[in-house]
């Protein structure tokens, strides 16, 4: 189903998912739709494979009588207890519990934000220079795009990124956290298509270390081409967005 | 569809398909349906997440037409190119290429052998004291479950294990072959459930590390809990089985 460029409130909730994933499923891993964002969950990681969302200057408008002090941390019962992550798991790790969907792009109601607190939609990250700052700079950045452009679809999700160590070889290595061994990414990621009043898109993506980074990055200086998340996350993103309206990746004109 | 004890031929490929999944998917990610097994394939690791098989006296049967001679190694085109592992990243990486559906449990004819060849249902093995013993004696043990059990059904598939460091934290960390990055997964599982001829089952589940062991090893020192692979792997075992016929977990009557 399409949709009109001008960023029609939600209907019905299936309506309303079919917005979202306007160009397709990254994946098909364990899907949740949830009132305003779409969720795959890796059971084996306790954290999502990937959410998405569909970000208009109406959902992230303010909205005085939604506010994440009415939220709380809850996990999520639609997956099995095996496979659930817990907030006692987060307890004493060091890590923040950060969110993939951001509150904050969920104004539209305190269902709708409260959500995005189910700990399916949370990944372990640095608390201080990165879910407070770094990361926190390019979810701003993301919500800032609905000024001019009336739909912005972003798809985040977590990395674990291989490395190569001092014998020569190559390693994926992550921490993982509490009884219910939740991972910690080693790296998150942001692809960002944005539909401008005449329909056409551009998309951006990025990688950010999960770490503490310097408080004058230049978010831009973290934008990657979007085939490098694809192979490393085992998705592929945005595969129905029609091409011949894709005008700009990463800031270049194509 | 429920089928007979008597390990009836079976008919069309769906119908083989039921009969390998009689007691459900244990995860629904990528699923493909071969001639004779099914795989759910872990696209960020680029080899499964699981394999099922339904072995019967008929189809592990020697087969003078039946050999792995005929058979080559091939990528699966099924995944996108950004998703698959190739024959060149097991080249001098010093592992097996090793089957997770065992090409000699799938003598019934050439297709079925040739598509465990598929690199889909490989994973980095360990050659020596691994590949071509421990694990193959497991293999040959499953295998010959036939000789006394009409049905025996076998989910197979990697795992990726937590282990604690010095620092007193806890990593997963594992080493990624090739150009690809093709994961060499830590340890590997089977979850066995033979059906006797009275229809009563017995449910065996073994995880063995991805290393040299000794010549002299006992198969049972392997065998743990069914739930520490469902846990780990992110997956949920036999969850059709009727809990009224399972009457042997782990050699234990329950
Ligand atoms: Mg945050
Ligand atoms: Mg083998």
């Amino acid at each position: 189903q399409e949709i009109s460029a001008k960023g029609d409130a939600p209907a019905g909730n299936n309506s309303r998912v079919s917005q979202i994933m306007r160009f397709g499923f990254p994946g098909l891993d364990n899907v949740r739709t949830l009132k305003d964002y779409v969720i795959s969950y890796d059971r084996r990681n306790r954290t999502a494979n990937w959410v998405f969302e569909h970000l208009t200057p109406e959902n992230v408008a303010y909205n005085e009588y939604v506010d994440r002090k009415h939220c709380e941390f809850v996990e999520d019962e639609s997956f099995h207890p095996y496979h659930r992550a817990r907030n006692e798991d987060y307890k004493g790790s060091g890590y923040d519990r950060g969110h993939l969907a951001a509150a904050a792009n969920h104004r539209s109601s305190l269902q709708a934000m409260g959500e995005t607190f189910l700990l399916s939609n949370i990944s372990p990250q640095v608390g201080k220079g990165f879910n407070r700052d770094a990361w926190n700079k390019l979810e701003n950045y993301v919500r800032k795009l609905t000024k001019n452009h009336p739909n912005v679809y972003v798809c985040t999700g977590p990395l674990y990124l291989p490395r190569k160590e001092p014998d020569g070889k190559t390693y994926v290595k992550y921490e993982v956290i509490g009884k219910n061994n939740v991972a910690v990414p080693t790296h998150f990621f942001k692809v960002i298509v944005m539909e401008n009043e005449k329909g056409d898109f551009h998309l951006q993506s990025f990688v950010m270390p999960n770490q503490a980074l310097p408080d004058n990055i230049n978010l831009f200086n973290f934008q990657v081409p979007v085939d490098s998340i694809e192979r490393a996350a085992g998705l592929l993103m945005f595969e129905r967005l029609p091409r011949n309206r894709l005008k700009y990746i990463n800031g270049k004109k194509i």
